[in-house]
């Protein structure tokens, strides 16, 4: 394991993130980018400073959940850009937590954004843009082949502890922890861990302060606030949490360029 | 029991049907109209014939269902537009089951229409016209509290039974069934009961005489054919199954107007 890994051919460019394939072939590095997207891609900006954030955001809580017994592909924050993980194969779903109805599940429901469930529930979303990530059911998602027996089970138990740990960990940051989507791989033995990431872009955050504060990617997609300074200030507030304080990151270096 | 019930107050219109009160408080009337729409209404059109059709359709299919052990609120056909039911409260679900992938299914999962699904799949849509009927996960269905423990499997099996029956029954007549709507309701007993109708306005069913030719709702939604021609076709083609001679109509009067 090495924070010099060299970054080599670049695998995968997403809107958020690029992957790229290091030496050892059973590692990755993820590429946290200065790009904000919403609505499928029709609106746009370069915020900078996001892919920062989101990487320091993302590290510090994938090293808390591995201390919670939640692993995850992470390995370590090479810079302030970079996160090697291990190379898993992601499974096509987005795989939602909601405890409140917010965003398209208050539209489906026909629900007030805010109202709150009676108990979490675990969706699945088609990862795929030609086809505008639709929501799956069970059923879709065994006749589309993406998981085996049993993983449905698995992934959604693993969903459900995610967001146990994530809730109480955010509320110490007096943040509500309303909604978040994760995405899961297969490592090469056919396991699943937890990949991706987690941050104010996959999730939404309340602030408990400031009632109606959203601390989110809803500023962006609503044009509420400053996306790089609320995000500053959701990674200051995690940084606070006496629960985070064996988990902070080292200094980073700042992130090479890459071809 | 009677075949002269008269029609009371009406207690609800849809788009394709009214429900009428009777003197007889466990018994309303389905009065299908002359009425087609597409597009959650945004295409109309006013097709002379096809409420009886529809009656007769689903009548026949209610008769033999019942033979087949598949209860409904079907109790008789009291004229051409006018089917006799218990009255039951209905459960807010549109439950479909699918053979192949069509609709919007084959734009759910980006699958060409016709596409064989390995195995019969039943999913539920949120009966709303206002949020436009939007699909819903076992969770949803849950948090909106619209079915008691065991009702989600209770359903999905009379739907899948459903499925095994009407296949069997369409293909004797040429037909392939490859996709229906149920509407399920609760009866003063809270027992759930099959109800509102099966006809071509709530399936597929496409032609193995004709491969290609659709026989149903399609015809209308995208201006294939004419829609009353299609369905006394489908009508007829039914009438000379030989399974279903004893489930045949007697002659019927006239539907009465109503107030």
């Amino acid at each position: 394991m090495s924070t010099t890994a060299t970054l080599l051919e670049r695998l995968y460019a997403g809107k958020a993130k690029s992957v790229y394939l290091t030496s050892d072939p059973t590692l990755v590095v993820q590429r946290f980018k200065d790009e904000a997207t919403a609505f499928n891609g029709k609106k746009h900006a370069r915020p900078e400073g996001k892919g920062e954030l989101n990487n320091r955001i993302s590290s510090l809580l994938f090293r808390f959940f591995r201390h919670q017994g939640i692993d995850s592909h992470y390995v370590e924050t090479l810079n302030t850009r970079d996160m090697l993980v291990r190379r898993v194969t992601i499974i096509p779903l987005e795989v939602v937590v909601r405890n409140v109805a917010a965003g398209s599940l208050a539209q489906r429901l026909g629900w007030d954004e805010g109202r709150v469930l009676p108990h979490p529930i675990v969706e699945t979303y088609y990862k795929n843009d030609a086809l505008g990530d639709p929501l799956l059911a069970e059923e879709h998602v065994r006749v589309l082949g993406l998981l085996k027996a049993g993983e449905w089970e698995e992934i959604r138990a693993a969903a459900l502890q995610v967001n146990e740990v994530a809730r109480a960990l955010f509320a110490q940051a007096d943040l509500d922890l309303q909604d978040f989507k994760l995405e899961f791989g297969r490592d090469g033995g056919g396991r699943i861990v937890l990949a991706d990431e987690f941050s104010p872009d996959t999730s939404r955050l309340w602030d408990r302060r400031q009632p109606g504060r959203r601390m989110d990617k809803d500023v962006f997609r609503r044009d509420l606030a400053d996306l790089v300074e609320t995000y500053t200030e959701v990674h200051a507030r995690l940084c606070a949490v006496s629960a985070l304080q064996d988990f902070l990151l080292p200094d980073l270096a700042p992130a090479p360029d890459v071809a």
